[in-house]
């Protein structure tokens, strides 16, 4: 069963403003059973509407509609609706008498323009919204369930629900039911030749699974995708396929159950009963603050220092200024001193540091931008990288902390085996 | 003149992602004065692209199609072209030289899977891509300039710049031009207040300006569309626009060039020559994270501590234990204790303190989730507040951290006046 989501809003088309109403219905109408095949965004133009309208009814099972529903001249989903269905727009006076009463109550006298919100195109049912002044309109034109809902999502979800709940959207047979792999420290084409072989015979199981493969900074994602009955069904195929594609792909798969990588490293800094410091220098602050995204994280994170200065990384790790002088600041010898310094300094067990060049500028020929060594100490052991990363700042600043945290997850890994 | 802008990739038909890509594009596209008009989602499915582009070919100037061109089974936006234009996709040797070095420069040795993106339907011109693996497309077809970009926004952005710059995009008479100015430090139900009577008029002026407000984490932004017949005339017009509203809003307007806070607060001290560091607890790094986004931050930005136990609150800053025990680490004594303290340590003219309750957990009657103390000690000058944030853990460190710059910013402006 098939779904087309349609925003209508100028805003929408701007460059401010993106559509987000759509995530949260499509995870609805995903559990339902509907397969989201397109999503389309027009702006409160009557042609436009009209024919978006137009294009997509007769097409799928289900469109759900949001937006241009309100009591402004701009609100023309109601007008392109009639057009599109060649009926008349006819005042409710149930709709107009509660306008008016809800406005009353608040003790104010109702303008005229609220007034449109009581048009309905003939023949079309209304939709009650207990959040807001614009009711939804709701029809079914070739085989195709249009609902119109307002654009607002604390008016639009209840609304939705309501027509789930009562049958006007119906449940289809079975639903599509999501499993993510996250996975770092391998480009995006390694993964996908590893991986591919594994999921491809998927698609054309009795409950097939559609796999696709998202790369985003410091990571790749496989979304596993089972069309199925019932979320039993569902479970039973993806469990397995999930175990498949973990003994493919190894320890680079570092979750399978939507937690970021540091909650994954504090999850296993907490079973440890390990405390961590950190010291950064090109990263400045952005790995302590990832790790201290996760809520209870002051149970492993103790402390961390941002050394930007020659001086600060002296004083506050105690790195010899002679090894700075020596290595450069930008070296595995001084990523490993300020990992041990920060370490001791904070009597923890695991000690991180970091320094390289995020850029634009500081780059040289033998260490451009990008260059960045990651030393990680957890007791007895040490691991020291020099990473080579492209893109801008903040993407150098984030792909560092990525790796650093997973290079202490693969010590954790390792030190537990 | 007419532009739509197609999205290729299921993963943003999943309830995880939205498309982002078409923001700064129609930000581009509406400054050479196209008007986009559609947005269009659709996945990775041969026939849904063949529809999408079908639909929207002929039908308006100008079509910019981004994703599914990488080396990927998934992509298929190659494919669905050449199905359109019903021609045959033949490999292009140049750009199989191509990939080849670029393998070979990073000593990689190429898959097979990555040929794919040397392809190109018959009679269609190809897009370098000095970024990424994927070229573009570029063709004409039916009135519609077609251009299909990869998805990754460092790829997409230069591509899409080239096109324009070589006059395959070409700038249409007159466009929107925009300005956004960027308040922190009040409500928006204030900021509107204040701003309403001042942009009201300009709606109906020669060069009509249009105001939208628009409430994000930790700041307001007000944004002026002008429609003008050129860059200059909306220069003419937005100038005296955007001063207008700076003299209503004040000190509270902190940007109206696009810099965000972290860069007019780095600026301000690169100007003042002053050096700083920061003592984060609840914001756990973010604030030194922020300030050193900046490329250039290390002109200014010293060092910062990240003490989550009140030990490392003893030991980096000199904080007094008999202190945190008898106000609370949550308190403006303890702030201002950390900023003094690390300012001292540092030598640095600037301290900033943030100390503070992020949640979900660690809250109390008395001190509830979202209480921050933040701190900050310039010279001789001193400013402590207590903050009572709402929102997720993430939310209440962006909004202290925010609220400690600006802080300093209007320190700063006051020692300067």
């Amino acid at each position: 069963m098939n779904a087309i989501i349609l925003a209508v809003g100028s805003e929408m088309l701007t460059p401010f403003k993106t559509d987000t109403n759509s995530l949260a219905v499509t995870e609805r109408l995903n559990a339902l059973g509907y397969d989201v095949r397109t999503k389309l965004v027009v702006g409160d133009r009557l042609d436009d509407i009209v024919s978006a309208l137009r294009s997509v009814i007769g097409r799928v099972e289900l469109v759900v509609c949001t937006g241009g529903l309100g009591p402004t001249e701009d609100d023309l989903t109601r007008d392109a609706l009639a057009q599109v269905l060649d009926v008349d727009l006819e005042v409710d006076p149930a709709i107009l008498d509660e306008l008016r009463a809800r406005f009353a109550r608040r003790g104010i006298v109702m303008r005229d323009n609220n007034a449109r919100q009581a048009q309905v195109p003939r023949g079309v049912a209304v939709v009650k919204n207990a959040n807001g002044t614009a009711p939804g309109l709701l029809t079914v034109r070739a085989g195709t369930i249009v609902a119109l809902l307002p654009g607002p999502p604390r008016e639009m979800t209840p609304m939705l629900e309501g027509l789930i709940r009562d049958g006007h959207i119906p449940a289809r047979s079975g639903g599509l039911f999501r499993r993510v792999l996250r996975i770092t420290g391998r480009p995006e084409s390694e993964v996908d030749a590893i991986a591919h072989p594994v999921y491809s015979p998927w698609r054309t199981q009795p409950i097939p699974i559609t796999t696709t493969i998202l790369a985003v900074l410091g990571q790749i994602e496989l979304h596993l995708t089972a069309a199925a009955p019932t979320r039993e069904a569902a479970d039973a195929a993806l469990t397995p396929a999930v175990e498949a594609l973990c003994a493919s792909l190894g320890s680079s798969v570092f979750s399978v159950d939507g937690r970021p990588l540091e909650a994954v490293v504090g999850d296993q800094l907490r079973q440890a009963g390990w405390m961590a410091s950190v010291a950064e220098s090109c990263t400045g602050g952005l790995l302590a603050s990832r790790l201290t995204d996760v809520p209870g994280s002051s149970e492993y994170f103790d402390r961390g220092v941002v050394c930007y200065s020659n001086q600060a990384k002296v004083d506050l790790l105690g790195v010899p200024l002679a090894l700075i002088e020596e290595q450069g600041a930008v070296s595995e010898p001084v990523a490993l001193a300020m990992a041990s310094g920060i370490r001791t300094r904070a009597g923890t067990v695991v000690g991180i540091g970091i320094t390289g060049i995020a850029g634009p500028g500081g780059g040289t020929d033998h260490k451009p931008v990008g260059t960045v060594a990651v030393a990680v100490v957890a007791g007895s052991r040490q691991s020291v990288r020099t990473l080579h990363l492209f893109g801008s700042r903040e993407q150098i600043k984030y792909q560092a902390a990525q790796a650093a945290m997973n290079m202490l997850r693969l010590m954790m890994i390792d030190a537990r085996t």
